[in-house]
This record gives C-alpha cells, structure tokens and sequence, in this order.
C-alpha cells in the first residue's frame, strides 16, 4: 500500500503524477525532452538507459515499464533481456555498451563514472552530448525509481500491463502519460 | 578536469546548466516549485533536506552550496552542522527530524523508506505532502548529486564562492540560477 494516498486505478508512478500536477509537468518535459527529443542515440536507446538504471535499483515498475517501452521501439525483446543479464556480453553496439556501462555507474554514484569509462565510450564514438544525456538520464532515473518505491507505489503483475504502458510511451511519449490512463479512470 | 568540455567559470552545475538549456529549464522549474513553492515547510527546512541528501552522497558541490542556502535563510549555521553530524541528535523539531530520516533513506534507495520511518513522521505531525515533497526532494537531489559528479564538474575550495551561492539561492531562486552568473562571465 502506497505511503501516501493516491488513486487506485494508478499505479506505480501514474499515480505521483496525479498527485502533485505541478512538479509532474517539469518532471515529464524533462523526460520528454531527454528520452524522445532530437539526438544521435535512437528512442529505443534512451529506453535502455532507463532500463538498466530501473533494473539496477531494482524499481520493479519502472524496470518493467521501460523495457517494455524499449521492445516496443527495438521491435524485439531480446535486448533488453541481454543488457540487464549481462551487460558485458549484451546484445547491443560497443558503444552503447560504453555507454550502459556508464548509466550503471550513475546508478551506484556518480563518482562511479570513471575517465576510463568516458574515455572507453569516446572511442567507441560516443559524442561529449550522448556522455551528457547518458549521465543525465541514468539521474533522472535514479529519481524516478526512489520517488516510485520512496513512496510505495503499486507495481502491478501482469505483464500485459507493461505491455500497454511500452506502447503508450511509443506512441504518446512522456507530456500525455497521465492523461493516456484517463481511460482507467473513467472506468474505475 | 569535467568530463565534457564546459565553461570553465561555471563550476558545478552551473556549468551543466548552460550546456545544455533545454533539459536545464524543466531542471530549475521542478526545483524552484519544491523548494520555493508554496509550502508548510520552510524553505530552509527544504534547502536541509537537499542538503542531507548531497552531504551523504559526498557531493562536495551540491553539499557546501545547499548548506550555504540553509545557513543563510536560518540565519545560523549549526543546524546544518548538527544534522550532517549526527541526526538523531540534531537540533530541529522531531517533526523535521523524522522528514530529514525520510531523506536520508531514500539516498541509499527508495525501497529503504519503511512503514515505520512513515509513520515517525506522521505521529510528529507531518502530512501526506510534507512525506511526498521530502520523497521528491530527496530524490531530485539524487539526480543532481549524479549529474554534478557523473560528469565531475568542478567544486571550487574556496568558502566564500558557496556563501555567495547561497546569498543567490535565497535571494533569486532556482529560476535565474545560470543568469546569475553572467557577471562571472562578463569578467572571464
């Protein structure tokens, strides 16, 4: 049961973002901008990104939420079950790899992000922008996966929901989250 | 040395704040609603909660510069000193106390914030909001902790340099933090 009370038929961080509209709304520009704005690492990319982060912490919603969204966008699922397994002999681009490898070591601290790894990334051909927004959204998901669990969100188990969450982070990104479960609502 | 190439008299997050604007304005607006929003807490109760959080995650610039933001709307500087040092016997209302406990959990994890920690805090008289705002807090100063020294950005020895951060913080907020600094720039 959530720490605070929140609507039933939102869980997770659905739910959060409900509650307080006004921190929400930055909170999803942000995500907006970071996970589906222009860049040289593709949306499914970014997705896993926040994956690893989510997985890492283990945010069992927020984990199951973007690597839904990442095998919507990667059309298989393959791998985003081969980055959490082992990263090292994922299923995924050298530099992606560098650059997972550094979202893992935001996870912990980011003291973690060695030169070794900034410089590994660079050689792989990673831009000074993709080591930026790597670093920045492994933070944003150590936010979201503390303000998530901080606050005991419900993480639901049938995994047919995530798949509906994947496609609606396809589809609609991050300004309309709340408003795609308003179907829920209505229905509740 | 930072990690990517940032203006040199724009140390900590300032720095990362001007490379990249887009994701920095959603930044500032999220952190200028928590902490100067309107509030039942204090704002210097919430510069303590993004304080606890930087100091445990040895941010030494996100640490000094919430301290001095503290220090200076307390008007006092012992008891940022007494929370950092020892917080069970630090000198604030049991009610800050149990939100600051709150923060200091979500720095390790989310899922570090139990039932009991909870309810502490609501038996000292916090609200739902006062323990969602604290969750949030804490946890955006996990992302700036990681986004400061993920990309190590520089943290200036000088005490006077935090003073005068701190002096800006009460005086401009959050929403004109970089504007705040093009006289430094004007001068470089």
């Amino acid at each position: 049961m959530p720490h605070i009370p929140l609507e039933e038929h939102l869980p997770g961080v659905t739910g959060l973002l409900e509650y307080r509209r006004d921190t929400a709304l930055p909170l999803r520009e942000l995500t907006q901008i970071l996970l589906r704005g222009p860049s040289t690492l593709t949306q499914g990319e970014r997705e896993l990104i926040a994956t690893i982060v989510s997985h890492r912490n283990n945010c069992a919603f927020c984990s199951a939420s973007h690597t839904a969204a990442a095998d919507v966008l990667l059309g298989e699922e393959t791998t985003s079950a081969s980055i959490k397994k082992d990263l090292i002999n994922a299923a995924v681009s050298e530099k992606l790899k560098a650059l997972l490898a550094i979202a893992a070591a935001v996870q912990i601290s980011g003291k973690n992000v060695t030169t070794e790894l900034v410089d590994k990334a660079r050689l792989e051909g990673a831009t000074d922008l993709e080591i930026h927004d790597t670093v920045l959204i492994a933070a944003l998901f150590s936010l979201y996966n503390r303000y998530v669990d901080g606050l005991a969100t419900v993480a639901p188990a049938d995994p047919l929901f995530y798949k509906g969450i994947g496609e609606r982070l396809k589809n609609n990104g991050y300004h309309r989250l709340a408003q795609g479960y308003d179907h829920l609502k209505k229905k509740s």
